[in-house]
């Protein structure tokens, strides 16, 4: 591996850095590991490197095996949840009041509810995000950072790292480590689950919606998993929310037209967070919820992956009754969850809130939104409980015990920032795709893992700022 | 193919239009056929597309095969005349005494050619370039445009666009028409004769040194080819010109080292225009000239492509000189020579001259230059050939006739440049290696062919100049 002294070493030898910096962006663009710039997020005329680490980090073998080995039941969990109606309701009541984008998301899903006649097909594609930290007694131990249900990115590009990075080990003279590196494909799985499911859609000539960003940076990571489908004869449109709204409809049967084409499945790369949402958007995804398409993920399904909901599921027995009789599924998932506490009105939030404002650096404070960037911590997290303590707003929070993650060294390239050796810490994502058809799990899988990694000067962010990057594990 | 009435439909189609050329420049950042940008030609942050075609142009198969058909004697012809110090003193007598560029080429050819002991192994990789027209009568006519015997680039690009066109095609919906296109790979063949020089030089720790120009926009071709010498275990170095003069130096039996490392083959990939050179380019050229590395091409072998060889080696009986016995070969070779004309002092220049101010239109007059953008047409040579008619500058030159060629249409994609449905016409290049140890052709092939394709708009341009752009045939 890249050890300490190696590195080290390298960083004090300016002209083989700057030669192998230069080596690993000239690989990147020679294998399509490319991203739109900030400055021309909808053009193809310049691009970028996607941000990447120099090297693969180091990650025992343990902690892989425990996450893999536990993603099928998190699937499992996702679509249970989703189906509980009573439970999602009675578990994100506090939340809709306090949160307006949450709120929202409910009202679909009564709505939908409510019309009856639904798809009987589901298809989810999630990533389970965990970091690597050890128990006070020194064990390692392995802590689900969340669950993502929705727009679970970045692993096209991931698939492309791999080779890349046997490539910089090897013109770093590092040969026996190249070795180590496994060459692991995600994407035909994850998009086999989409294929399956519009597979059971039943009409040859459907397509595959892509709901896509209108600042499009990340176009080229959907390619390559497009690329997927079309391999399968399966026809991708991409459109945004405005184009859906416009072209959109649905006829008698509630079957989802868009521009003359019939959509057998929706697959949300955006629609996460409350900026990519304006009336018309809004609008757009009743129209494909009330559809007989099939989504990715269905509105349910959306909300299992809140954080409130992640929260309600760490409680005592709430894991039992989706896994009635299944003790040891019960034992491996807890064994990942961090410690979490509702902020929902009542002395349990009160208690939380007594906890953090007493210990702030121990907390993270964590709204419903997904993509990076938006928890507190530390001093911030006081601000924020300090405004919002005494009353409902505080509901659309949870709290989570913040994880001391296991830390290596690493050199982080993404466009403009300097080249220099960084502190890192890396949450490992683990895929997993799973089709119902009705009752029936149809296909339950977990396929594989990627890292994104980022130096510990940043406490939290998005894969395509800039300051969290993709990278492989070098298992140890 | 991309017939004119389809082509007519899809440019008066512009959202189908844009769409294909997005997919068009997005298949060409995942294929890796990229350059650097104007802007930051030395750096990898950002960089843009390579030029190119949106559709393979279509060339009749009978002028390709006549193409390659002829190239292993264009190696034989071009080899035999750099071991010609007679011809090639007589030929380029006048030139010498015009063009400073020229003169100082033939200078360093005379000081190795006086200090004897010289490397018996020659590498050639060549480009013969072709026009497509027609005769006076209809028939068609395939007319030699020029010799390049060096820095004969952008083939490794040129090998990633057969895909990225059927890709094109296919997403058209010119399923049959894709099925046309032939992934051929130029580069292994080319690269076999470098490493074949390296194998013959005979270490097994010397390198492979590319002389790489200032502004490196076109380094992702160059990686292209590198790899494939990376692959056959020979490590490959780049250096500028002023970089060798600092790192250069000739142990006691003239073997060349670089920063240390010995040198079994300089590989020009730069040094063919005067704007090339300063005066520590040139004292770096002698030494490498002077070395016993072989040198891709030597210093006679760049001689034998000047634009005064080509035009003496189309005069009677001169053809006959170096393939005594094969007249089908002279004929052969003959066939694709278009009309070319000396301007040196002397009554047959004063005929030229005269020839070339009564019907301008009809002829191109070129400088001893490679790399595009070089030549004068029309009104341009009326008033280049005022000013030096009457003395020695004129010899400089030389008057080729110019070729009505057979056009197509197409669109042109190159950045900043607007879509749009454009006549276009192709050079044929045609590429060659060959390897020769002392009396000895060890090696000699033709490595098939791509296409420069420009509007006819322009006259002359470079590859990397945004008007001709990289092109693959559509053999019809």
């Amino acid at each position: 591996m890249a050890t300490k002294a190696f590195l080290q070493q390298l960083i004090s030898d300016q002209d083989r850095l700057n030669d192998l910096v230069e080596e690993a962006k000239m690989l990147a663009f020679q294998h399509g590991f490319v991203m739109r710039t900030q400055e021309t997020p909808n053009s193809s005329e310049v691009v970028t490197y996607a941000p990447f680490t120099l090297f693969s980090t180091p990650v025992p073998k343990a902690f892989l095996l425990q996450a893999l080995a536990v993603q099928t039941h998190v699937n499992t969990l996702v679509d249970k949840v989703s189906q509980d109606p009573d439970f999602l309701e009675e578990a994100l009541a506090g939340t809709i009041q306090a949160d307006d984008f949450t709120a929202k998301l409910f009202g679909i899903y009564k709505q939908v509810q409510q019309e009856g006649r639904r798809q009987s097909i589901v298809v989810g594609l999630n990533r389970c995000d965990y970091m690597m930290t050890q128990r006070e007694d020194g064990t390692p131990s392995l802590k689900q950072i969340e669950i993502n249900t929705i727009a679970a990115g970045a692993f096209g590009m991931a698939d492309r790292l791999p080779v890349m990075h046997k490539h910089i080990l090897r013109s770093a003279g590092l040969l026996e480590e190249s070795e180590c590196i496994q060459d692991i494909k995600r994407t035909p799985t994850m998009m086999g689950a989409l294929a399956k499911a519009w597979e059971l859609y039943g009409q040859q000539k459907a397509v595959i919606l892509f709901l896509v960003e209108d600042f499009q940076t990340s176009k080229f990571d959907h390619r390559i998993i497009e690329k997927e489908l079309w391999n399968r004869n399966i026809t991708v449109i991409r459109r945004k929310f405005n184009e859906v709204a416009r072209g959109g409809s649905l006829d008698a049967d509630k079957n989802l037209f868009i521009d003359g084409l019939e959509v057998a499945v929706v697959y949300y790369r955006h629609g996460y967070m409350p900026g990519h949402y304006t009336e018309q958007a809004w609008d757009a995804r009743l129209l494909m919820e009330r559809s007989l398409a099939v989504k990715c993920p269905d509105i349910s399904t959306h909300l299992a992956g809140t954080k409130k909901v992640q929260q309600v599921l760490a409680r005592p027995g709430v894991l039992e009754k989706f896994f009635p009789d299944q003790p040891q599924v019960v034992e491996q998932v807890r064994a990942t969850f961090a410690g979490l506490y509702t902020l929902d009105m009542g002395p349990e939030g009160d208690q939380a809130v007594s906890m953090a404002l007493a210990n702030p650096d121990k907390f993270v404070l964590k709204p419903q939104r997904e993509g990076g960037g938006n928890n507190y911590f530390g001093e911030d997290i006081v601000r924020a409980l300090q405004e919002v303590k005494g009353d409902e707003r505080r509901a659309a929070y949870i709290l989570m015990d913040r994880i001391q993650p296991r830390t290596e060294q690493n050199i982080l390239l993404s466009r403009g920032l300097p080249v220099k050796l960084s502190t890192v810490c890396s949450e490992i994502g683990v895929l997993g795709a799973y089709v119902r058809h009705g009752g029936e799990m149809v296909l339950n899988e977990a396929a594989d893992h990627f890292l994104r990694t980022k130096s510990i000067e940043h406490n939290d962010a998005g894969i395509y700022s800039g300051i969290t990057v993709i990278d492989s594990s070098l298992i140890i």
